[in-house]
């Protein structure tokens, strides 16, 4: 089964949207967690085994890992999803971007060692950084193209032919990367024009879509600007709003983290 | 000392504008080593010790780690350098490119973890991708602008009023993030025209020039389109051609990479 073929089928089965982004932060762990060797590991599989109810894709952030020496509780998380959820794609976030011998081993990080379904990457250096990992028949790239951020216009909103150039970007990646039905973009959830734009673009490639919950993204206004005609075609990400969440009185971090990811599922299920 | 004055002083005292790339290839490991638990940190210092008097920089690319699960090698082979040859400045070629939060966690990679005096980076998701870093003021980034490889072209010579997107990376970069000395720019040795337009536009900036050795740049072309007036100014980047240089009789790997460091240390000087 390829990536898309997963993740239509996980759209499907789920009746989510919703993709649970894994950043784990020491600081904001639950008291319980502070100072346990395994805290990291041990937190995510709680928020998994709490909200995979409601979500189409789990996204370990992999910098929240490497911060602290942390990969080998990134594999044990990633082998847990695996064994435990196999039908929810594994979004690996790397946003790797290099030369193709440098690229191989990127895929290998992603599609071996962490056995994810998909990996971000940056597409600043061209196809040929890409190419590698779309050598794995049966996984996928997202590529960035609109970010979330404020300073992602710094680049993306260049113009180029009379376009800003991360419309270049969908527009290089559907007509010509995609040639083996492996890719998506990131278009961030803060700027739904341009989400929508994208989407006219690039017919039903799937979007990850960062930048509801803690950045603050309309639910709404993100949902009708990227859904296909089917309502599906995103990966909606929240990550600190459902890790986070601020428990309700007796609520523990995975009742606290399982209820908000229902009430995003069913926020974004409302707008389909 | 900050990144740029450590850079300075090692480009006078080691009379070098060298800088040796570590891509450790199991495949490629002489046969003394292969299947050794250690192989990659002693490959890599077995390097470091036979290359370091023609090297202005070592640049370690976390890829090779990554994909083998070799970050504890990489933390050892850092920490080496920084015993061993503390004037020599350690680039961590990353190529990281997030929004502000990750990009912390990303800087406490390079510069906790690991130590480097200086990270490469990606700018497409613009300046608060990149700002976190610069909370270092010690350390340095290398963001990429023109790179080596053939798909460098797809992005970065797309036409931004009237000049190809790269130089308004490299405008970017030295009128607005640059403003307390701690950035460099990427750009390929493989387009020495491109690299003498950078250099114009970026006064005495640092650049890290891959693309000699392996990847076939010209030396001369590119010392020549790349040097401040001071003769400085470039970490020419060899890794391959260094690393598995192949060996004249009676010649083990080690002093091969010597031989082949020193040449092209020399090869570079003459053009100075």
């Amino acid at each position: 089964m390829t990536f898309i073929e997963k993740l239509n089928a996980a759209w499907t089965s789920r009746n989510s949207l919703l993709c649970v982004g894994l950043d784990p932060d020491l600081k904001k762990f639950p008291a319980e967690l502070q100072g346990k060797p395994d805290a990291i590991f041990e937190f995510c599989r709680a928020i998994i085994d709490a909200t995979a109810e409601a979500a189409c894709a789990f996204k370990p952030q992999i910098a929240y890992f490497a911060a602290l020496g942390a990969e080998e509780q990134l594999e044990r998380i990633c082998a847990y999803l695996r064994s435990n959820y196999p039908d929810i794609p594994l979004v690996l976030d790397a946003k790797r971007g290099d030369i193709g011998a440098t690229a191989e081993q990127y895929a290998r990080e992603a599609f071996e060692r962490y056995d994810a379904d998909v990996v971000t990457v940056s597409p600043y250096m061209g196809w040929d950084s890409v190419s590698p990992y779309l050598e794995w028949k049966d996984r996928g790239v997202i590529v960035l193209c609109r970010t979330s951020n404020a300073g992602g216009s710094d680049l993306q909103f260049l113009e180029v032919d009379g376009k800003p150039l991360y419309q270049h970007v969908a527009r290089l990646v559907a007509e010509k990367w995609n040639t083996n039905g492996q890719c998506g973009l990131v278009v961030g959830a803060t700027f739904p024009q341009e989400l929508a734009q994208v989407r006219a673009i690039i017919g039903d490639m799937p979007l990850l879509v960062p930048g509801v919950g803690a950045q603050g993204g309309d639910v709404q206004a993100t949902v009708t600007a990227g859904k296909t005609a089917a309502g599906t075609g995103m990966m909606i990400n929240s990550s600190r709003a459902i890790l986070y969440a601020t428990p309700q009185a007796g609520e523990d971090f995975a009742a606290a983290a399982r209820r908000v990811a229902i009430e995003t599922r069913d926020a974004i299920n409302r707008f389909r």
